[in-house]
């Protein structure tokens, strides 16, 4: 900023460019290990994707490979409800899913920025087909439960309103002359002709109902052919409420790096990610077997599991290495025998709460009535989200929508409800955005994290305290056994920070296997 | 305007909702034509999609319908290239498209916004499958060759460094109520609010370097995983060159309701509507006939042709009716019988003239290099724009992308150039933004509309004036003789356009055929 500042040069710009900022995270290609000590092996501790990459790479660089998992399949929070699946939550309550044949919900992650270069990276290796994922439509609706009189509003209208309100009124103090500092007269002109241009403000610098507006906005009486084609032009809402709603949060939420074009996900589910892993990595896993304990010693490293397949039989197993990838949530509640500060660290991070509610239609009354394709529409409600497929558009049947995507207190609220109740709450509150919702609905599913035996909670929630104390010591290698997953990374709740955590997991493990760290 | 200042009751919404405006373009389903009278012909020129339309809606109402065509194939416009093609131009250039298999380009339409409601209908109907078409790409870049040193820019740096200035300077102007207006406390704090967060400002209301801008604009350092995983923030670009840049258009542009999202695109490239069109009504199509003259009296229309598949042979074809989609660039040149009025609107309509050039590469080094999956790159070189596939993403081997795409005096320039010459511009001016394009060209082809004899010109461009003179005439039917195209309505240069207009022009006529009016 103080190079910026002080200069405008071609050299500085060049400078700028050359240093550049990366598009993408931290991911520079699948680690190079060679020189793996013959016999070498490793227990790996979970089959959610840093586990399975940790797997995959480790037996091609050399190792001998195990993976431990609880569940009865591969993936981890990596998974996609389908009709006929069955979800069991702590509590007891067991929901059966009942989405036609090719519909379904991805509970976990289900969206991929273009930045996450590792999982694209893999996605290619193991063949997984991607297709864009829409996190914008501007067709979408905006709802504040306290303005506008509780109506959603259009996302372009909204959009068109506060852009051209805050260009009207910084245009305004601009020609006064009223900003806080004093700006030349080309930048004056150069900020004036921004204002007009980016706001659509009419010659007296105000932002009026108007054919150019209603180009951004949409018309009352839309385009046409023939004799009748002309248009009516539409009418901003008043400013007072465009700002009073709040509803500019939304506009920023989606120019989050992690929110911005273009996005994909798998086609078919997001489990096709963990379907492909699981392909490289299968026939290392051995599933149904809870870890209660991991031991280490100058030998080795002992892991204790019941096997609950076999009336929870103890078994062990002993490996040289270990990357154990079980969530913290869970792992705080094992004998493991680490250090003081990794066991601080493993109990310092609380995980938080989410809830995604799936709900199945007769139709996609959204793209027959509504012509919103794909894409998400924003409430102060509970729900938050209302989240349209960004497949299959223009399909006759029945479709299933994301009807609910919470963090935080209404997650937790959710959880503390039946299933049935979450699905209801969510027609509630959907219903205030489409009153499509109670005739069209069939059924529905309601995944709360925190309620999940695995992981108990969807990811680890990081602070800049517990940053500062504990993701050191969490991170690095106490002796044989290393820790990965999203909790260990920087791209937190992001299945891109499980691999990129995995490879710089395995990578420095393995230069202290083969002795040279 | 007025209601929305002088009241905010839950009522005046609830009215404003009630009113809505439309989501969509005036199309309302397909027509229902009832009562024809036995026997009854028409005669359409043009097997474009509004005769096309026009032809298949005609005979399904009763009528016996042939559609003369000066082009050896139907679909008019809406055309795609794909190696092994030939394009021939005035000026005697031919260019033999070279590109691999399944590569094409759209020299014409090749993006559908959601709210085209006509033609995603019959999309729909005639069976053709679409995928999203990606406008907007944060990861896109933004080049002023006279700002920031010519160095390109990220589109999520400059939307992310424009947004914080503009709240920033409005911010401050509200803190030191600066305002021209006297605002309430409420709105006061409503607004500081919105800048703040909308603009991602520090505490002291600056937008500078910061994590949570950098979580907008990028990383210098990014996100990762273990120990090492802790990002570097950006630096913002000054704020006198983000406003002279005027780069502040291409997000206004995006903002357009022909821009916003979804998009669609057909799979497979854009003639995929005209062959789905074609299998309904190419029976109806004589190919490779020129129109020479139009007359019509009270027992019907004559319009006189040449075979030129036959040595210019001329011949003549009678019908009750006839649709004439003819573009007016050409149809002013034809003698045409109708009412002066018409006749002077219909050479009333200048035609713009456009370019496309389409760039055939080794591999899609905008994807493996720099993370960008379709969407455009903004310039203000005479290409103006460079638009990356969307479709393939991730795939291996050669690729097209659409290496300029112009209006105005950059295409009489393009369209004054040799094909070879128009690829060797494209290939210099989008070396300013992608240093691969030397290296990895392999072939392309300009597509140069007002060199098209079929059309002289890309479409017809009306403004106020004209509109006021002439449009009522133009749509108006004469005797037996009306017009349809995207000339004839306010959805100009759209292929919806085309089909509304060709709805219009069908249903009014059929009311004039029955007796109805």
């Amino acid at each position: 900023m103080r190079i910026g500042a002080a200069a405008g040069s071609v050299a500085m710009y060049q400078a700028m460019t050359r240093l550049g900022h990366a598009a993408g995270t931290d991911f520079r290609g699948p680690p190079a290990l060679t020189g793996t000590r013959k016999g070498s092996t490793v227990l790996v501790l979970g089959a959610g994707l840093a586990g399975m990459l940790a797997a995959y790479e480790l037996r091609k660089a050399g190792y001998t490979v195990r993976i431990l998992e609880y569940q009865n399949r591969s993936g981890g929070r990596n998974f996609t409800l389908r009709g006929g699946d069955t979800l069991a939550e702590l509590g007891g309550a067991v929901q059966h899913v009942q989405f036609a044949r090719g519909n379904y919900i991805n509970p976990g992650p289900w969206r991929i920025p273009y930045h996450h270069q590792a999982i694209l990276h893999y996605c290619k290796q193991f063949g997984v087909a991607l297709e864009p994922f829409i996190e914008v439509n501007h067709n979408s609706l905006l709802h504040s439960s306290t303005t506008f009189g509780g109506v959603p509003q259009r996302y372009r209208d909204y959009m068109s309103d506060f852009t051209g309100y805050t260009a009207e009124l910084l245009g305004k103090a601009i020609r006064q002359d009223k900003l806080d500092q004093p700006i030349g007269p080309d930048e004056k002109r150069d900020l004036l002709a921004a204002m007009h241009g980016w706001g659509l403000l009419d010659k007296n610098g105000n932002y009026v109902s108007s054919v150019s507006a209603s180009f951004r906005r949409g018309f009352d009486k839309p385009l046409g052919g023939g004799p009748d084609g002309a248009p009516i032009p539409s009418k901003p809402l008043p400013r007072s409420d465009i700002m009073k709603s709040g509803l500019w949060e939304w506009l920023s939420f989606n120019m989050n790096y992690e929110m911005q074009t273009t996005m994909f996900q798998p086609v078919g589910g997001m489990d096709m990610i963990g379907k492909g892993f699981a392909k490289q990595v299968g026939d290392l896993v051995t599933h149904n077997v809870k870890v209660t304990k991991i031991h280490q010693d100058a030998g080795g490293v002992t892991v204790s599991f019941e096997d609950m397949g076999k009336n929870n039989a103890v078994s062990e197993a002993k490996a040289d290495w270990c990357v154990c990838t079980i969530p913290l949530s869970v792992l705080s509640q094992i004998d493991i025998q680490v250090n003081p500060a990794m066991k601080a660290a493993i109990g310092a991070v609380p995980y938080a709460s989410s809830v995604k509610v799936g709900l199945e239609f007769k139709r996609r009354f959204w793209e027959q009535d509504e012509q919103i394709y794909g894409g998400i529409s924003f409430t102060d409600q509970p729900i938050s989200q209302i989240s349209y497929p960004s497949t299959g558009y223009f399909s006759d049947g029945r479709s299933v929508l994301l009807g609910g995507y919470m963090f935080g207190n209404a997650a937790y609220a959710f959880a503390g409800m039946t299933p049935e109740e979450r699905v209801q709450a969510a027609l509630d509150q959907g219903s205030k955005l489409h009153k499509q919702y109670r005739d069209e609905f069939l059924n529905g599913v309601g995944v709360a994290w925190s309620r999940m035996p695995w992981t108990l909670g969807c990811c680890g929630t990081w602070n800049e305290e517990s940053r500062r104390t504990h993701y050191k010591a969490l991170t690095e290698i106490d002796n044989r056994i290393v820790l990965a997953g999203e909790h260990a990374s920087y791209v937190g709740c992001w299945q891109e920070g499980a691999l990129l955590s995995s490879l710089s997991a395995i990578t420095r493990l393995h230069q202290r296997a083969i002795g040279a760290a």
